[in-house]
C-alpha cells in the first residue's frame, strides 16, 4: 500500500483527560515496527471497561490515551517478522494476546498470555516501550493493546485475530470483548452442562451472552436477575426464562433465588461488576456444588468477602477474563459460529453512529435501551 | 448382646457448659431405634473440632453434649431396618453421612449427604429428634452425629462405616477426620497433577495429611507454611519439600510465595481456620489457573475477602469436608490402603491417654508437639 512504511495521519478520539469529552484529533500512526501491524479499524463498539477507565476511576489508567478494544479492522501494513497476517487481511484486534510460546499460552490451562503485557499495562508497545500515537508532537498512550478508537491502531502481532473476509465487520467487531466474554463464561470457565440451573446477574451484552451460552449448553432454567426490567423482554430472546428483579424483594437477593430454586443455582454469573452482588451470586449457588463466576469488573480497590463456611460446604468462587477464550486460535472460530448462525451478534447491536460521535454514544451507555453501540470509523 | 434392646449404662465425657472441663459421667446410652446403630467405641481421637465447640466459640454449639468424631468401635446392636451392619462390625463412625438416595448423594457431585442434617445439626436423632444420652435424667446432646467421647454411642445407619476387622482399631480411627480430610483435599477436591508446585499453610493433622496426598499426586515442589518451625522435622517426612515460617519474613507472606515460585503456586491448602492466611492462601496461586481450597474451619462469623481481580485473572477458590470422601464407600477403602502401606496413619500419633484423661488430651493439643492424641475409651 502507499501508505505503508509512513506515518499516517487520521482521525482518532483522543481522551485528554478522565472524564472530559472526548476529542476527535488529527492523530498521527506511526509505521509498525518488528512484530506489529498496522490496522485500518473500520468498525468499533464501546464496551463498558472504555467507559469505566474515561470516567478516571481506575487506577491504572493513563492519560492522554486512545481507548477503544471491541473492533474490527483490516490490515494497512506490517512491521517486520510478522508473518501470520499480511495487508489486507480482515482482522480483529484482541486485548488478550496469544503468543503460543510464553508460560500461560503452553500452560494449556488458560488464556491470559503474559507476552506483550508489560508494555500493553502501560500503554505502550514492547519494541520500544513507546507510542506509535502522537498529536501534535505529543504521545499518546495506547489502551490494552488495541485502541480502537483510531482510524489507524497499532497492535502487536500476538494480538490480532486474523478472519473470514466474508464476515461483515460492522457486526462481528463484538466478537472482539462483550459476546465471547459472556459465552466463554459458560462455555470454558464454568463449563455448564444440560439440565443445569442457572443464574446471571446483569442482563447488559455480557449477561445475555451468558445467557445465550446457558441456553445452548443446554441449561433447563436461564433465571435472569436486573434491577431494570426492561430488560426482561430482550432477555427472553437470548434463553432467559425468568426474571427476578431484586427490588420486588424484600429478602436478600441470594435467599430469593435459593428460596426459587429448591436449594440453589448450580451455576451464577455476575456481569455487573458490583462487589455486593458477587457475593450474592456466590451465595445463591446450590451447597455441595454451585459454582460462581465473576465476569463484571469492579471499582479498583474494592473487595469481595463471604464466610469461607460457604466454601467449605462445597461452593467455587471463579473469575474469567474474555470468557476463558484463547483469542488468535479462538476468535476466528466465534467468526465462523457466527457465519453458520449458530451464535448471535446482530441483536445485541442497538445502535449505530459515527466515529465523530462517540461522545453521544458513551451518553447511550448510560441509557437503559443500549446494549453495544456500533461506530464506523471511517464515514 | 445381652445388653441388646436395653440402656447401657457406660461412661462418657460429658461437657457441661463451653470451656469447663469435662466430667466423666455415668451416662445412660438408649438402644438403637429404626435406622440407628449402637456403637461400642474403642478408641477416640480429639480434632480441632471438639475443641473449638467445646471453647464456645461455635453459634451452634450445644450444650450439655458429648463430642468427639473421629473414633472406631464395634457395632453393640442395631435398630429395626438396619441391614448394612450387624452387631460384632467393625466400624468408623462417620460424622458426615452417605445416605446414597438424597439429591445430594445422587448429584455425583459432592459428599455432603442431606439426609440426617436436621437432626444431627441439633443435637438429636432423626426419629423423635430426641437424644439417646443422658445423665441422671438430662439429656444430653449428640454431637455431629457421632458423640465419641462416650464407651458407647447411637449412630444414624447412614453414619457408620464397615471396615476391614483386621485393620488395628487404635489407628484407623484416624480414619474418621483429619487425615481422610487433607488427603482428599488433595485428591478429590484440588485433583493435584503430577509436577504440581504445592503449598500447604498449618502443618498439624491435617496440613501433613495435605502433604502426603500431594506426595503421592506426584507434586514436585511441597512448601510448607507454619509459625512453628519445629514442624518442619516432621514435615519433611509426610513430603514437605521446603518451609518457609511467614515470621522470617517482613513481606506478606503470600508475596514471599510468589517470589520462590515464579508467579506462585498451582495448589495451595489452607489448613489453619485463619480468614487472613486463606487470603493469602489465594494470592500466592498463579495467575491463569491456581486454585485455593479452605481446608481450615475459621471462627463463627468471621469473612474472607479479596479483590475480585483475583479471581478473573484466573485463580479459582474452593472448600473442602471431609476431603470431598464419600464417607461410607469411601472410608473402608481408606483403611485398606492403609493396611495396604499406602497411605500413613500410625505417624500422626504422638500421644496415647485414656478417656478419662480426655482434659489432660485437650491440654496437649496446644502444645506444638502434638499431632493427634488416641484415647483408649475402655481402659
Ligand atoms: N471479565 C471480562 O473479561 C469482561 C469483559 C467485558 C466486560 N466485562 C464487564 O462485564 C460487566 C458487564 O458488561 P456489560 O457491557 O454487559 O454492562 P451493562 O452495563 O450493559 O450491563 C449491566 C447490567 O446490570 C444491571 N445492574 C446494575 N446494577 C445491578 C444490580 N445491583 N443488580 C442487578 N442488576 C444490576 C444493569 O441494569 C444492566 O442491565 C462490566 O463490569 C464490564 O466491565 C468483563
Ligand atoms: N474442612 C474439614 O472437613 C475439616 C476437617 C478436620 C479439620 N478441619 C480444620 O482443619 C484445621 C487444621 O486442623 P489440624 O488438626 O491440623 O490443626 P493443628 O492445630 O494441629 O494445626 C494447625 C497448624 O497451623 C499452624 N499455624 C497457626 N497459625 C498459623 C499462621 N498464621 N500461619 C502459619 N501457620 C499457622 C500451627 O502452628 C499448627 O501447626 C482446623 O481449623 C480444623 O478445624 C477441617
Ligand atoms: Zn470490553
Ligand atoms: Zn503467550
Ligand atoms: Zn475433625
Ligand atoms: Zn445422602
Amino acid at each position: 500500500m502507499a501508505s505503508e512504511g509512513k506515518v499516517i495521519t487520521c482521525k482518532a478520539a483522543v481522551a485528554w483527560e478522565p472524564n472530559k469529552p472526548l476529542v476527535i484529533e488529527d492523530v498521527e500512526v506511526a509505521p509498525p515496527q518488528a512484530g506489529e501491524v498496522r490496522v485500518k479499524v473500520l468498525f468499533t463498539a464501546l464496551c463498558h471497561t472504555d467507559a469505566y477507565t474515561w470516567s478516571g476511576k481506575v487506577s491504572e489508567g493513563l492519560f492522554p490515551c486512545i481507548l477503544g478494544h471491541e473492533a474490527a479492522g483490516i490490515v494497512e501494513s506490517v512491521g517486520e517478522g510478522v508473518t501470520e497476517v499480511q495487508p489486507g487481511d480482515h482482522v480483529i484486534p484482541c486485548y488478550q494476546a496469544e503468543c503460543r510460546e510464553c508460560k500461560f499460552c503452553k500452560s494449556g490451562k488458560t488464556n491470559l498470555c503474559g507476552k506483550v503485557r508489560a508494555a500493553t499495562g502501560v500503554g505502550v508497545m514492547m519494541n520500544d516501550r513507546k507510542s506509535r500515537f502522537s498529536v501534535r508532537g505529543t504521545p499518546i498512550y495506547h489502551f490494552m493493546g488495541t485502541s480502537t478508537f483510531s482510524q489507524y491502531t497499532v497492535v502487536h502481532d500476538v494480538s490480532v485475530a486474523k478472519i473470514d473476509p466474508k464476515a461483515p465487520l460492522e457486526k462481528v467487531c463484538l466478537l472482539g470483548c462483550g459476546v465471547p466474554t459472556g459465552l466463554g463464561a459458560v462455555w470454558n470457565t464454568a463449563k455448564v452442562e444440560a439440565g443445569s440451573t442457572v443464574a446471571v446477574f446483569g442482563l447488559g451484552t455480557v449477561g445475555l451472552a451468558v445467557a445465550e451460552g446457558a441456553k445452548t449448553a443446554g441449561a433447563s432454567r436461564i433465571i435472569g436477575i436486573d434491577i431494570d426490567s426492561n430488560k426482561f423482554e430482550t432477555a427472553k430472546k437470548f434463553g432467559v426464562t425468568e426474571f427476578v428483579n431484586p427490588k420486588d424483594h424484600d429478602k436478600p437477593i441470594q435467599q430469593v433465588l435459593v428460596d426459587l430454586t429448591d436449594g440453589g443455582v448450580d451455576y451464577s454469573f455476575e456481569c455487573i461488576g458490583n462487589v455486593s452482588v458477587m457475593r450474592a451470586a456466590l451465595e445463591c449457588c446450590h451447597k455441595g456444588w454451585g459454582t460462581s463466576v465473576i465476569v463484571g469488573v469492579a471499582a479498583s480497590g474494592q473487595e469481595i468477602s463471604t464466610r469461607p463456611f460457604q466454601l467449605v460446604t462445597g461452593r467455587v468462587w471463579k473469575g474469567t477474563a474474555f470468557g476463558g477464550f484463547k483469542s488468535r486460535s479462538q476468535v476466528p472460530w466465534l467468526v465462523d459460529k457466527y457465519m453458520k448462525k449458530e451464535i448471535k451478534v446482530d441483536e445485541y447491536i442497538t445502535h449505530n453512529l459515527t466515529l465523530g460521535e462517540i461522545n453521544k454514544a458513551f451518553d447511550l451507555m448510560h441509557e437503559g435501551g443500549c446494549l453495544r453501540c456500533v461506530l464506523s470509523a471511517h464515514t
